[in-house]
């Protein structure tokens, strides 16, 4: 016996959010039916009127419900720094964890020659042009170290160079806490490659 | 920098999905906005529509679009025997793996004395009655071994044997494919005294 089709839409619908499989989905689906269906409410309301409501910042592309997101509009943070990441997820987990009290961009992308996404795909060449302001002095690159990420952040390096900005990536090595023996082959010679001299500028 | 209003409305909803918590609920809320929205949309008209129009079934208490489901409905099915189970997931479940084919009751709901949850709450006593139909032969009762089950299952039984009807449970015991080694001493337990006489009949 199957689902009837309002519940298959509904477990089709559920499986769109990511790490979400079949099996979680009716159990998603079934959870939202029990007792009152208070969450199905809730929910598709908040739905509704985020779609609606949260658009992209002007400025940097963060989420925000303004023309201009917070980050952009703060008059304390430090113009002459600038946080390229990729997604917006990427800025609150930047700011929630790291000091950074510059700016950010949201390239809400990276290039993949592979596929074919090049630097004209995604608005990438007219969008990341507009983060070379007049008082900015570095860019800090926040990409993954994978093939796209690589290609992204040496196109926004030259970018950046070509205006005599510099640009820097952040590090990829051994992670905080992390054992030698259980890291990847890729990070530990990420990390051997990236190696930084103790004692520096004594020999 | 915390979430804006709407974003963190929309985290606080998809928290009411089982076994979401704040992290993945933040994942799904930005994958949610992603794009062109369109999942989004996709599910809170979903939501919507289920909502409004999955219902219980009049006789058996399962998720259905009409006044009866498909399971009531299904005139080769038959009548004499009776599956009684806690939620409607269980209906879809035992009936894709079992071959039963015989009606269900979705009690939606189990006795717990602990908690003060009584026959008459969740209106139990009345529901339960109501399947003792005129062909009814067997009561299959499919609950889980939890004290709650247990207790469950012993006042459909007692309501069914009143009736003269026969009332059965399904089997505890070690899982197919399970090794004894790793089986907990709960189901173990249930195992021992839940044995079988193989050759029954010969001594």
């Amino acid at each position: 016996m199957a689902f009837t089709p309002l519940l298959t839409e509904l477990i089709d619908a559920l499986r769109c959010l990511p790490g979400v499989g079949q099996k979680s989905a009716q159990r998603m689906a079934f959870s939202l039916l029990e007792g009152d269906r208070s969450g199905s409410a809730r929910l598709a309301t908040a739905l509704a009127k985020s779609a609606a409501g949260i658009r992209n910042c002007n400025r940097c592309r963060m989420y925000t419900e303004n023309e201009i997101c917070e980050f952009c509009s703060d008059a304390s943070r430090d113009d002459s720094t600038l946080c390229v990441v990729e997604s917006p997820a990427d800025v609150l987990v930047i700011d929630n964890a790291t000091g950074f009290r510059g700016r950010y961009f949201v390239l809400l992308g990276h290039l993949s020659p592979l596929d074919g996404i090049g630097t004209s795909d995604q608005g990438l060449d007219l969008q990341a042009a507009r983060f070379l302001d007049l008082y900015l002095k570095e860019v800090f690159i926040a990409y993954n170290p994978t093939v796209e990420g690589d290609a992204t952040a040496h196109y926004v390096a030259e970018l950046a160079d070509a205006q005599g900005v510099k640009a820097s990536r952040i590090a990829h090595g051994v992670p905080v806490g992390g054992e030698l023996e259980f890291v990847d082959g890729g990070t530990l010679s990420h990390a051997f490659s990236g190696r930084r001299s103790l004692f520096q500028g004594k020999r």
